[in-house]
């Protein structure tokens, strides 16, 4: 065949699997997001319609992919956790990083209209992908810790900065001077005595980010004497670095 | 701060820089298109919209990403060609490749309602990405006569295949019996004594697939006595496996 | 300088750490040994001195490298475990292969005349190296005893076949015949009720390989109150399959 | 088998392939051999005897190895170049370096005797290794201008240093301070003016490393109509960063 000559070329493609019985965390950025959001008019601090189409999107990423077990976003980031023994793509790891991004993308895009009715899309928006192993539960958890810890400083210092700068008029240089050095207990103080925020009362989907759980559903019917599990993707606003959150759902760092 | 304690956990992303010096090329495949297009009732052997489409997508990455010198696409898949000093996202493997598919894919949904006015976007459609390295111009030069190759022997089943299921009559099982063993000339031949069709007058869309190449534009303005060098994008369906193409092109290769 | 002009070819040099957190097993085995035990005479199913020069090798290995708590080694191959807190050569694998590789390799070559002095060593002997990381306890406690069956099954039937040679009479094609489907069962009845060999009876060394260990020393002398912990590499021959071998040594598998 | 539940910890070794049709740097350094030299008494700056060894260790490695085709040697590190077209052990990477490192330091400590019979080996040397891919001839003519130009710089450096220590009377604190900052003019200078040294005529092994190659001899017996090419390694002490070395080994860059 005429073609054979040139399939020599295919030999230059190198196997790039993933350590097995290691779990893989997948997360999610998106790509020059400031201008996106700036283009598209973004509530600040807190925009509710693209976050819960960033969650639409997850969901429909986890419906596809069983595999995933637990999701947590914030922001224009997601992160997902891949059972340690899952064996997705053979475990080829540009391939299932490519695949779940380009997934990502295509369902943001697809239910922008349902999420923002009243904002056409302006352009194609993008995320970048990666996978990081953990080979341990404790890695794991502290993962999860990281990314909730830091949605917790950056949406409390976002609503203090937002509010100096709608309500209070200071410009944006402004307040960041007022901020700058300021403890966490600081911020709750101006935002309490200043703008009568008690940031504790705050909608949990801002203080704690979005957590998307695979959770069983257990079904009466059993064909042929075996259940079969079906599983349903919930989503929480919850605590997820105390013992709790893991201890209900020990299920996530199993096989 | 509450994070820091958590952030050893970033130590374990590691590094996946591609070697310098070498010809990128990325290339791009539709995930489970053969049901897509069904669900989407494309025309076959091709249709004409899904290929502009694709092109479109290619197109627009190509515009964003200046060190793509070159694109080819056919059927639901898209190959581009990076510059050999290309230092994009540090040449970082998992960053380009998701990035670059994040942005097709986006782009791909984002026009859909162009091409396919009357056929709404049942659900998001997904593509795998990947980089394969190439240390020499043959390589690529191979590369892309393998693609384009590979276009041709497809097109030719593909439109006997067609012509004797839609014309002929025969069921899709029968059709494949048919083809069964026959060399090249005998597909043609097929083709013009039952159907009336010469192979060769079809649009080379179809016979050649899509090139993609950024060619430069002479501009005449001058700012400050250094023309400033513009490049645009453009479709062509040609042959690349012969010589004329890259010679004509002789940056295409280069640095 | 003169060299700066060069100096870019560095940045071809591409990181390649290992995943932190996790166990590295490093394994040698010899290359091409067959040839080199005949072309030294080595005795056959087993040869002590050789055996001896192996586990002398690899205790050298240990006392330089104190982060490999554990090593195993059989016939012309040595396995070691490095705790997987090591940050050995910032956990770069080619780095630590090629050293540890080397250093074996050299003390192999340096005290072969304490172990064979009176057969002088015709030619450079050498090793290959790799490292395999493995992300939990169950898999090390596996990958042991995996290479504990292997000296098990291996010298089984090198002790029938030879004493079917040596003691037999038979040529090596027959004693491969002889042995050809037979049962572990049958192997040890041969032995006893040809050769009067009770395969149990054996020296364990044959039959469990050489187990190196690094135990803590307990000494008396207090430096400011904080006892300095010094360790001392034991070899023994013994069972590291069962769960005693672990229950005993916990440290191993720890940080 | 008892073994085959085991045998499950081989999925955990990951292929480590190198990129085909590119060329390979394979480079040995000392460890430690600071010390090493010290314990052994190296003359400075240049030990005859412990490059010689070098260059032996070398050569054995390019007579086991016949896709390597060039070596470059300085001090105690040695640089080999391999055909880009080499197979060897399926260019796995880790093991091309692990089994060459190791060959090399088996024959380092095996000749020991021979370059210094006065001088017993006190402990078992090592080596690190690694291999650097380049994908283009004008990569691999910088690397060995590279480490050729390295070798002059130190070379030229040690020899000043030296003589204003053993001749000059200085300390080793007062010799550095005496280069520092000295451009190569001044050092040839304080060579010539203080010790009347001609640096420029100072043996070309110095100056210059040892440069291995493989060069082809003409065997006028053919063997059934077919001459058998064979090779011999050729030490020299030349200039490899001008021209004139490759034009005349136009066969060293070749597949």
């Amino acid at each position: 065949m005429a073609n054979s000559k040139y399939q020599y070329v295919r030999n230059f493609e190198l196997p790039d699997s993933l350590l097995p019985g290691t779990f893989m965390v997948f997360r999610l950025d998106g790509h020059s997001f400031h201008r996106f959001s700036e283009r598209h008019n973004f509530s600040k601090p807190n925009d509710v319609r693209a976050l819960q189409l960033m969650d639409r999107a997850a969901q429909d990423l986890m419906e596809e992919y069983g595999d995933i077990v637990l999701g947590f976003g914030e922001s224009d980031e997601f992160s997902f956790l891949l059972r340690k023994s899952t064996t997705l793509y053979n475990r080829r790891n540009v391939k299932i990083v490519s695949t779940l991004t380009s997934l990502f993308t295509a369902s943001y895009v697809f239910h922008w209209p349902t999420y923002f009715p009243d904002t056409s899309l302006q352009y194609p928006p993008s995320f970048d992908g990666r996978i990081v192993l953990y080979p341990g539960d404790k890695f794991i958890r502290d993962y999860f810790a990281w990314r909730q810890a830091d949605t917790h400083i950056n949406n409390l210092y976002n609503t203090v900065f937002w509010a100096l700068v709608q309500q209070g008029g200071q410009t944006t240089t402004e307040a960041h001077a007022t901020l700058r050095g300021t403890f966490s207990k600081q911020k709750h103080e101006i935002l309490f005595s200043q703008f009568g925020i008690n940031y504790n009362q705050l909608d949990e989907r801002y203080r704690k980010g979005s957590v998307l759980v695979r959770e069983e559903v257990r079904t009466k019917r059993r064909a042929k004497g075996k259940a079969k599990v079906k599983t349903r993707i919930e989503l929480l606003h919850c605590d997820i670095i105390s013992d709790d959150f893991w201890k209900d759902r020990s299920g996530l760092l199993q096989d």
